[in-house]
C-alpha cells in the first residue's frame, strides 16, 4: 500500500470539497447569514488539512489498483465527515450522528433525511445540503480525475470503483478526459434543468436544489411537502430529468457524436424505458379503478412517482403511502431494480437484471439442451464469465445486507414494513420508504446507532459494496502491501 | 418425445395413488364411514384409468431425458387433480378450485389450507389430507423408481427432477436401490415418530396425521390450534422431527453405514444447524425482553417455531404473528433459507446458500487479487462451473418468481405483508404467513384465480421451477421430439 499517495489524494479531495462548498456561503450572506460562519470555518478547516495532506512525502506517484480502492472507500467516508460539519454547528440537526446521516444521505444521492422542516434551514445549508447530491451523484474522485494529471493504473480503478454498474467503460481513450466528457454533459443538462425550472416561475435558489436533486437522483428538495406544492409544468419537467438522469451518461455521448442508432439500440435503455412504462401504466390503472380520478392526473402522478421511485430519486408529489398494496409493491420492487450503469442512479442496475435474466432463459434452455453451449450477450458483445459471477455474487450479496439490515433496523421495534423500506431505501439509495418512513416522514427518531448504521448501508449501496467491504476485511488487504 | 411411455409411468403413477388412498377409506369406515363412497369412487376411477394408461402402446421401454421431464411435471398436476377429488366429493371446500389448491399444498408439503376448521373433517379425508404430505415430501416418482424395473436415463432425470437441492446424487450405484434406501430410511423416521407420539398419549389417528406432516415438512395437523394445544413433550418430539427431516436423507445412510465422522462433518448440515440455533437463540432473546415469560417455555415456543419455519412445515404451537418484528423478520428470511438439498424441506437450501455465500467471499478476494483462480469447494469437492451457474439462476429465479406472485396477489387488495407472505409461505413451500395468512388464519377468503395461481406458485417451489417452467415453454420441447 502507497499511503503516501493515498494521503496526497485525499487531501486533493478535501481541497475540491471546501472548493464545492464556496458558494452556498454567499447564498447564505444573501438569506440573512446565519450559516456563513459555519460554513466558512468548514472550509478553512478543510483547506488547512487539505493542503497539509497534499504535501505529504510519497515513494512515487503512481497509483496501484489497491491504493484505488482504499482512496474511494476512505475518500467517501472523509469528505462525509466533513461535509456534515456544517449541519451541526448550525444547530439545523440535533447531534453530530444526524448531521453524517444526513450527509451521507445527500453525497450518495438517497435522499432520506432527519430534517422535518427544510424550510427553517438557513438557504447556504439547504443548498450545500443538495450540493451534496450533485457532488455524489457523478462522484467527486471522478470529478477529481478529471482534473489531476494521469495517477497510473489505478485511475481506471478509482473510476470503476465510484462508477455504478458492472462494466464501468471508458468512452474516450484517456480516463482524465472521459470523466471530462461526463462531467461537461452532468453540467450542461444540470443547467438546462435550472433554466427549464426558472420558466416555470420557480425562483433561482429553489431551481438549482431541485435541479441537483434531480440530476443526481437524491431527493433533497427545498419544501417541507418534496414536490406536492410544484405546478403540473415544474413536476412534469422534473419527472423527465428524472428518467433522463437514470439512463447511462456515456449514452448521451454517443447522440453528441449523432450516433443515433446506437443510442436507441441501447438494451439497456431499452428494458429501462420498458420497465418505467409499464410500471407507469400498471399503476395508473390501478389508482384509476381504486381512487377514479382525472386520467391525466393520475398519469401525471404515476409517472412522477414511477420515475422518482425507479432512478431512486425519492421526490414525490403524493402520499404514496395511502396508494393500494398493488401499486405500492411495484414501487417497492422498482426500488431495488434501480437506474442504468454509468448514471448517477442506485439499486441493482438495469444492466445486472438484464443479464440475470438472460442466465435464467440459458437454463431453462439447458434442460432440453444440456450440452449445448450458449454464451451471454448484451447488445451484440459477450459478457465474459468474470463480468457474469461479478453480477451474481453483487446481486447476492446485496440481498444478504439487505436481509442483515432489516433484521437490525427492526431492532427500533418498527414494523416489517417500516424495517423492510427503511433499508430497501437506503440501500438501493431512494430516500423515502413506506410505513413509518413514508414520503411524508423523517428518520429523524431512529436511534444514533441505527442512523450510523443506515449511513454505512447507504455507503455501501453507493459503492456498491465490494469497495467498503473490502477496507471492512482488513486480512484482504494487509496481507501484501 | 416418447408420449407411449409418458403415458404408461403417469398410468403407474395412478395406480400407486389409488393404492396409497386405500388406507383412508378403512379409516373413514372406522370413524363413521362419510366419506367412503367419494373415496372409493375416487380410487376406482384412478385404477381404471391407471390400468388403461400403463396398456397404452409405445414404442420402446427407454425413458429419456426429456420425457422424464414431462413426467414428472405432468405426473405432479395429474396426482393433484385426482388427489382433490374426495375433498370436493365430501364438500369439504367449497369448490374444485379449492379441493386443487388443498390437494396441491399437501403434495408440495406447504401446509397452507382453505379449511379453518379441520376437526370437522371426516377422519378419512383428515388421514387422506395428511397423507399428500407423506407421498409428497420424498416424491411419488421416487416411490415410483423405487418399484419399477430400471427405465434407461430418464430414472436420473426424474429423479434430479423431483429430489430439492441442486446435486441430487445416487447414494448406491443402481437408481432403484438409491430410491428404496430413501424410502426405507423414510418409513423408519415416520414409524419412530408415531410410536414417539403415541407414548406422548397422542391417538393412534393424531400420530400419524402429525407423523405425516412433520416428515414430510408439510404442516396439516388434525386440530384447528395447529400444535398449540398438545403437551410440551408432543411439541418437543415434533420439533426435534422437523429438524431431522429437514436433513439431508442420504446422510443418515452415512450412519447407517457407521461413518459417523463424514455425517457430522458435512457443511451443509453444519450451516443447517447453525442457522436453527442461531435463529433460535436470537428469536428467544428478543421474546424473553419484550415478554418477560419463563424462560425455558420461550425456549421451547422460539425452538419450535424456528424449527417449523426453517424446514418450511408450518406447524405453530403459538401465534408468531404477536411476535415483535424482529423475530418475525427472522421468521420471514428463513422461509427462503429452507431446509437441505435431498430433504423433504422446501425454500432455497442450505446448501445452495453456502455456495453463494462462497462466491461472493472470492469476489471479495479477488478485489484485492483480481487475477487468483479461486476454485469453490464444499466439503472438499470442487463445485462446477455447471452446478454453480445452475444454483445462481435458481436463486434469481426463485426472487422473480416470487416478485410477480407479490404483485399479483396484491390485486386481492390485501396489505403488503399479507401479500409478501402468501407468496413466501407458498413459494417456499412452508404453509402460514404473516398478516391476512398467518398462523391462526387460512388461504380460504382468496379469489378462485388467486387459489390457482398459488397452487402454481407452489409446484414451482417444490419442483425448484425450472421443470414445470419447461413444460410451460412448449417451444423448448416440441422443436426435437
Amino acid at each position: 500500500m502507497n499511503y503516501g499517495i493515498i494521503v496526497k489524494v485525499l487531501g486533493i479531495i478535501l481541497l475540491i470539497e471546501s472548493l464545492l462548498m464556496s458558494p452556498s456561503v454567499f447564498i447564505s450572506q444573501h438569506h440573512g447569514g446565519e450559516a456563513v460562519m459555519p460554513l466558512a470555518f468548514t472550509i478553512l478547516l478543510m483547506l488547512v488539512l487539505g493542503i497539509f495532506m497534499m504535501n505529504v512525502r510519497n515513494r512515487h506517484e503512481h497509483i496501484r489498483a489497491k491504493d484505488g480502492i482504499v482512496i474511494v472507500a476512505l475518500g467517501w467516508v472523509l469528505i462525509s465527515l466533513f461535509g456534515a460539519l456544517p449541519f451541526y454547528l448550525t444547530d439545523s440537526v440535533p447531534t453530530y450522528a444526524d448531521a453524517i446521516f444526513e450527509t451521507v444521505s445527500g453525497f450518495t444521492t438517497t435522499g432520506s433525511s432527519v430534517i422535518a422542516n427544510v424550510e427553517a434551514l438557513d438557504k447556504g445549508i439547504l443548498f450545500w445540503r443538495s450540493m451534496t447530491h450533485w457532488i455524489g451523484g457523478m462522484g467527486i474522485l471522478v470529478f477529481t480525475l478529471a482534473l489531476l494529471p494521469a495517477l497510473g493504473v489505478g485511475s481506471l480503478q478509482i473510476f470503476k470503483a465510484e462508477s455504478p454498474g458492472p462494466v464501468a467503460g471508458k468512452i474516450v481513450p484517456r480516463m482524465k478526459d472521459t470523466a471530462r466528457v461526463l462531467y461537461v454533459t452532468y453540467i450542461a443538462i444540470t443547467l438546462l434543468q435550472v433554466i427549464l425550472l426558472s420558466f416555470g416561475g420557480v425562483n433561482l435558489l429553489e431551481s438549482f436544489v431541485i435541479t441537483f436533486g434531480t440530476v443526481g437522483t437524491g431527493g433533497f428538495g427545498p419544501r417541507n411537502d418534496s414536490m406536492a406544492s410544484y405546478s403540473s409544468y415544474v413536476q412534469i419537467v422534473t419527472g423527465i430529468f428524472m428518467v433522463l438522469s437514470g439512463v447511462n451518461f456515456s449514452l448521451y455521448f454517443l447522440i453528441f457524436r449523432k450516433k443515433y442508432k446506437e443510442f436507441l439500440e441501447d438494451r439497456e435503455l431499452r428494458l429501462y424505458l420498458f420497465f418505467v412504462f409499464i410500471s407507469v401504466l400498471m399503476i395508473a390503472v390501478n389508482l384509476l379503478i381504486t381512487f377514479k380520478g382525472d386520467f391525466l392526473i393520475t398519469l401525471r402522478d404515476s409517472f412522477f412517482q414511477v420515475s422518482s421511485i425507479m432512478t431512486t430519486t425519492g421526490y414525490s408529489t403524493v402520499d404514496f403511502e395511502l396508494w393500494p398494496s398493488f401499486s405500492k409493491l411495484i414501487l417497492f420492487f422498482l426500488m431495488f431494480v434501480g437506474g442504468s450503469a454509468g448514471s448517477t442512479a442506485g439499486g441493482m442496475k438495469v444492466v445486472r437484471i438484464l443479464v440475470i435474466l438472460k442466465l435464467i432463459k440459458r437454463e431453462i434452455s439447458k434442460i432440453f439442451h444440456p450440452r449445448a453451449l450458449i454464451p451471454i450477450k448484451v447488445g451484440g458483445k459477450i459478457v465474459s464469465n468474470e463480468v457474469i459471477a461479478r453480477i451474481n455474487s453483487f446481486l447476492t450479496l446485496h440481498m444478504v445486507i439487505f436481509v442483515i439490515g432489516v433484521i437490525v433496523v427492526s431492532l427500533e421495534g418498527v414494523d416489517m414494513i417500516t424495517s423492510m423500506s427503511s433499508v430497501a431505501a437506503t440501500i438501493n439509495n431512494i430516500g423515502p420508504g413506506f410505513g413509518g418512513v413514508g414520503p411524508t416522514l423523517t428518520f429523524a427518531d431512529y436511534s444514533i446507532f441505527t442512523k450510523l448504521f443506515l449511513s454505512l448501508i447507504m455507503l455501501l449501496g453507493r459503492l456498491e459494496h465490494f469497495t467498503i467491504i473490502a477496507l471492512l476485511v482488513p486480512k484482504s488487504w494487509t496481507k501484501e502491501s
